[in-house]
């Protein structure tokens, strides 16, 4: 049984809880033959969707917990309340205690970030964890952080999320040098402010092992023109809702259009095929699952809104990153870059 | 002739120049039968256009000029070589002499953002112009600033942001009081950068003519939550292109999705109305113009690869913002808001 692949999850997270959680876990347990789960979260609750999804009788066990963190609660209060008895807490627990190889949450993003700070603490060399996204482009998929860990970052700390970037867009991806991008407002070097020029002069000319491509615009992220795009959690924030936000407004445009005469209608309904083909590539569902990056253990944060099919994604996005070693991938990479870096520095900042 | 609205035109600004900047100024000149222009550029170039455009005979004066800003010359180098003699600096200046009302460019931004605040200096109790777009939404459109004249931003400059981008949609759309919201990562008064936050609590307690709606997020902009989105010149660029970069890449899925089979194919022809319709609300072309705020003048400036049908609704702005009276509108407000600050600040400070 040395193939078991464990994972907790956070039952009671999201806008529904267990009838999401657990029909995701069962999707996913189709797929992964060696997927197994801890599930944290109220029993009576858990019963239900346990009963309804019996293939995961044997995969599963469950442990009872009493306090949820609430999905608009700040964190600092979550941290308070739910230290030691909410499932969430007890489930990256797990993490730590090595119970399980990841965790996996639906729940509130910030008391999520927070407990996994306080109970796994940063990789040594890492300053600030950072939230990872999924972006679909026309090229397929890229790595966008930070989407919102925290506010701003220094040219040091920009250069960590280029590092852990390449190694979660490489276990995701499966290519072994990932691209890496700097998010900016134009692609000359003088452009930008401060922290994201004096970033770019570092990865231009520190012999990294990273492939560096330049500065980035909003648009090249759609494009795919990097593998991963790097930028502090405020610009990345706004750039990820805003692209959501785009891809809504256009669909609903669409809508409303084909729903305007009796021939479109027709149209619409012969095409059908094409638009289902359409609301695939941009399912969101398909797309879900944000990574915290820097931590000692793998967390994946699903949209609180999501279905079984989502959910099932964000295990699937937790089953890559500890198959192909993240955690250690990024250890591995800030130790070498941090060797590179008291190297030539005192050179580079002449 | 009292009624004749005269523009300065950069002829040899954008990708192609009189190409398109002539026939844009004669279609403009059909919907607006008081608009005259005086035209910026070289005489050789421009005399082929005028020719293919008879209509704008009478309508339009030309002035030779010899030196043109390129659209990669940086803004100092810009500065150096146009001063006095380039198309782009004799058509501001035409504003500030009072020759012209406004002037349109779909030059160099950068240059024509420096050269404009050279000559046209920024208004009284302004510290910093900012660039205006026109986002399209799902309720109609809403005017987003700054979208790249500066990087950063603190809370007063958020606050001028505001006013003036009120004063913009107030005379765009022709409301009385547009709404307006601070972009930010959340709509908790708890989250965000501290100038944003800042600059929250100044709207929110301060007791300015303005219609404030507190935090709007990415996704919001396209659902055209407010009428006027703030924000400093990293971010808004930053998300206007993610935007329009997420619009170009599901328009480019869905032609993909529509050619996969000749059934779709078949819906895609008898459905065309439908996409020419969506074409119609996403055309760029349509939501072409930015303004610059918060000078002594105005300054639109059209994308530089647009053609006659895009520079000529860059020239309906300008027609907007001249006839109610922009300028005068934002030195009002920002007076206003000014006294009301003298007043309250030292209240609301403690």
């Amino acid at each position: 049984m040395t193939d078991k692949l464990i994972l907790a999850l956070d039952a009671m997270g999201g806008d529904v809880g267990p009838e999401v959680v657990i029909p995701g876990a069962a999707l996913a347990a189709e797929r992964h033959p060696e997927l197994h789960f801890i599930l944290f979260g109220e029993d009576a609750k858990m019963k239900p969707w346990l009963d309804k999804n019996p293939k995961l009788a044997g995969r599963i066990q469950t442990r009872h917990v009493e306090v949820s963190v609430n999905m608009d609660e700040k964190p600092s209060q979550a941290l308070r309340r739910g230290r030691n008895k909410s499932g969430m807490w007890l489930a990256i627990d797990a993490v730590h205690k090595g119970e399980a190889r990841a965790i996996v949450s639906a729940g509130n993003t910030g008391a999520l970030m927070a407990m996994s700070r306080f109970i796994l603490r940063t990789l040594p060399g890492i300053e600030r964890p950072a939230i990872a996204a999924v972006w679909p482009t026309t090229r397929g998929e890229s790595v966008v952080l930070d989407v919102g860990a925290t506010v701003g970052a220094d040219p040091r700390q920009l250069l960590e999320f280029a590092i852990m970037g390449e190694a979660m867009a490489s276990c995701l991806f499966g290519i072994e040098h990932p691209t890496v991008g700097l998010l900016n407002i134009g692609v000359e070097e003088v452009k930008g402010n401060e922290d994201v020029k004096e970033a770019g002069r570092l990865l231009r000319e520190l012999k990294l092992p990273l492939r560096y491509a330049g500065f980035v615009e909003g648009d090249d992220i759609g494009k795919g023109k990097v593998d991963v795009v790097v930028t502090e959690g405020f610009t990345g924030n706004v750039a990820l809702k805003s692209a959501e936000g785009t891809a809504k407004q256009i669909t609903h445009f669409l809508r409303d259009a084909l729903r305007a005469t009796l021939i479109t209608k027709f149209g619409a309904w012969l095409a059908n095929g094409a638009f289902d083909a359409l609301r695939e590539r941009l399912d969101p569902r398909k797309h879900n699952g944000g990574v915290f990056l820097g931590l000692n253990g793998v967390v994946v944060k699903s949209h609180g809104s999501t279905d079984a099919l989502g959910f099932a994604t964000a295990i699937d996005v937790a089953v890559d990153m500890v198959k192909n070693g993240l955690v250690a991938k990024i250890a591995a990479d800030v130790a070498e870059v941090h060797s590179v870096l008291t190297q030539q520095q005192p050179q580079a900042a002449e």
